[in-house]
């Protein structure tokens, strides 16, 4: 038996808002940042679990209070009891009567859980010495439905039909293994779209995407139609007929002003519209989705839970689901969403970028491929080329595709010095911000 | 013109899990808190604004870090200037891009927001001389438009449609005012029906609630059939068949479940079914209110946004809404809500309990009446009779019915002395308790 330990709690945000990375019309200065957690054991083999909620910036000591709360469900607790039940360790923690009211599973405490329930399964991954989408891919159907808690969602998935599900997969898994370390999962890229970049770099960045071998490119829109109109030609300019342009609204229009904007995009081929409106509104995208059809309806990154992901495939209001790592309340959570896609045959594209969002949802498409959905079909997982270099084991994307990780682990683990040079306020990077700051003052007012 | 100078933020706590008052099928054990906030300024009126956020106990230190993430929006500004735009200063909290990344408008974060609009309103009113009810039903239907937020609305909700029901109003607000003073607002309570409670104490409680006059009562259900069937039967017996009997499943349902549970209940003849399941499931409420149908759906307590309630009155999810003064982002958002059911023709029946949510939420009521829905009919203020002795102006409640407050403010204030008993942890009363335990294990020990 080992135990539990210590949880250990850090703030950590990069300055990205300097660069305009990262900017869209609803975020025009993200810092991207991590609500980290360390968790650690007293057993000898010195395994430590990781995991993060990602944030832009403001409120990410918000997050770490949130992941505070959860204390007391974890230390001193019996790590091997944990990580073998890892269904009802999710329970333990999303079905707490008190915090529940801050929900319920939504927002910032349902992302504090996730963080919590990831970190576990980055400790059970690297005691298992197995890079977390194996460790999933090798767990019979039966352990696979036991991660799920299916409450609220048995009028549209029952375990049954789950089992049914990862049964039929089962005779493949040896093979799409193979094929999946042979030929990588594909991706695609936004590094060349986001608002605050120039034309000129756009369509530079736009055909270097292309000659890396990705074969959709995204672009951010919404803020000016005008601008947006010719962002896109300048973009279909750049990468020819032949590459997919999706297009990604974060949430900035109504459903009416929508489908119009989009009305005038669709001449430039539109692989997808993202996150047209509220990410609540399982009607509105249901509506968005008739009106603009047939460019197929994304969104996800913001969507709260498995009961609105249910909503949103029971109603139509998506035909691309964009999970994420770090939205909903981790591992477990995204497996149910995965049967969910599974079961109504809705292709899975997940949201990535941020800062660690890539390393650690590769493991989910990867074990959907192997064990769940069993098809790559016009699905990619987003890459965005920015923080990769403050993680162990940092994405390999080339080629337009993401490389299975080997390392063991769900690849949630940053580098320590990277820890702590950006922790907030106190890490040499903020401080040196804080002391500029005050220079600056000072020679105004001198 | 006078500053925001302080923003004091403070973890209030009773300890209610001891009697088990608060107990449902969801939540055994709550300890009835507060995420307190009073703001002040420089001003020499020396008026300040009470806020809270309400929750049942663990968690109760992430709000209180979430209001402080918005300190930096208010501290040092010009309060005539936000007081006199309340719909600019909703944005300014809602729309702040990074702290929306938390949510977006949900949880948390979206709760604190509430918490600083109403301690803004409170100090608006306390200011203006007037109880809230009377400050909002004194504002043009201009005014009150210019309260809201239609973003994701206006599928269903447009500033005319708002207009044109306010200017309806307008000509009886007179009359109804003195009818409201005359007669009171409607009430029913759930004192007797806590899952906690023998059937001893609920069968007592349910006829005192009908010698106090209240016309309708509310029980907890949803742990065991059996003891829902026998609880109910009890409380009919207890109270005729003149007096409407509400069930309150506290989301602890699948859609197929609620409807066959509320088969065993329907012949006890129920006033509403609440809570029935999740409440992010809008379809799932609409199939569950097809199912159960004539018994109406109520919820509300937990709808997390007005887009989510947008959604519900589109589909058919509820027959009654049950907005909460401290769920969504204040008074603002509440208006929004009113509006959109008072478009809907759905009538509102707000929760209340907890701790002061009777004492903030009647404004709302109030005001609906004399300035938006302009009527009563069928609807009915929560009331349970806890904690109110802690308000400087504790709700009056009498003859089954709330009494407009003529105090000035929004009610959300506690009194000094309360503040400081139930302070947690430092608070004596929650001292004392660890000083009890401490004393406790040391007796095991020994």
């Amino acid at each position: 038996m080992s135990v539990i330990t210590a949880m250990e709690i850090l703030d950590i945000r990069f300055p990205t808002s300097r660069e305009l990375d990262g900017s869209d019309a609803m975020n025009p200065d993200p810092d991207y940042s991590a609500a980290y957690l360390i968790l650690r054991t007293d057993a000898e083999d010195g395994h430590e679990g990781h995991g993060f909620v990602f944030t832009i910036g403001r409120g990410n000591e918000v997050e770490t209070a949130a992941i505070a709360a959860l204390r007391e469900h974890l230390l001193g607790r019996d790590a091997e009891e944990l990580l073998a039940d890892m269904g009802a360790a999710w329970k333990l923690l999303a079905h707490d009567s008190q915090l529940r009211w801050l929900g319920p599973e939504k927002g910032v405490m349902h992302m504090a859980i996730g963080a919590v329930v990831n970190a576990l399964w980055d400790l059970k991954a690297k005691r298992a010495g197995l890079p977390l989408w194996e460790l999933l891919a090798s767990m019979s159907p039966e352990e696979i439905v036991s991660l799920v808690d299916f409450r609220y969602l048995s009028d549209a998935l029952t375990p049954e039909d789950a089992l049914g599900i990862l049964r039929a997969a089962e005779p493949g898994r040896t093979a799409r293994r193979t094929e999946l370390l042979a030929e990588g999962y594909p991706g695609y890229t936004t590094t060349p779209g986001w608002l605050g970049y120039s034309d000129s770099k756009l369509s530079r960045l736009a055909k270097e995407a292309v000659a890396e071998g990705f074969t959709q490119i995204k672009l951010k829109v919404g803020a000016s139609l005008e601008d947006d109109i010719r962002r896109i030609r300048t973009a279909r300019e750049a990468v020819g007929p032949d590459v997919r342009i999706a297009v990604d609204a974060n949430q900035r229009w109504d459903v009416q002003e929508a489908i119009e904007w989009m009305r005038h995009l669709a001449p430039y081929d539109v692989a997808w519209i993202e996150e047209p409106t509220s990410p609540d509104d399982i009607l509105g995208h249901a509506a968005i989705a008739r009106g603009v059809a047939p460019i197929p309806v994304a969104t996800g990154e913001h969507v709260q839970n498995r009961v609105v992901f249910k909503q949103m495939l029971q109603a139509g209001s998506l035909q691309v689901l964009q999970l994420d790592a770090a939205r909903v309340a981790g591992v477990n959570e995204n497996i149910a969403i995965l049967l969910l896609a599974a079961k109504f045959g809705v292709r899975v594209c997940p949201h990535a970028g941020g800062v660690g969002l890539c390393e650690a949802v590769q493991h989910l498409s990867m074990f959907d491929f192997v064990a769940v959905s069993g098809t790559m079909e016009d699905r990619m997982i987003e890459f965005v080329d920015h923080l990769h270099e403050h993680f162990v084991t940092p994405v390999d994307v080339h080629s337009g595709a993401y490389w299975p990780p080997s390392a063991p682990g769900a690849g949630n683990e940053m580098l320590a010095a990277s820890l702590a040079d950006y922790r907030y306020p106190d890490g040499p990077v903020w401080a040196a911000e804080a002391n500029t700051a005050a220079a600056s003052t000072a020679a105004v007012e001198s």
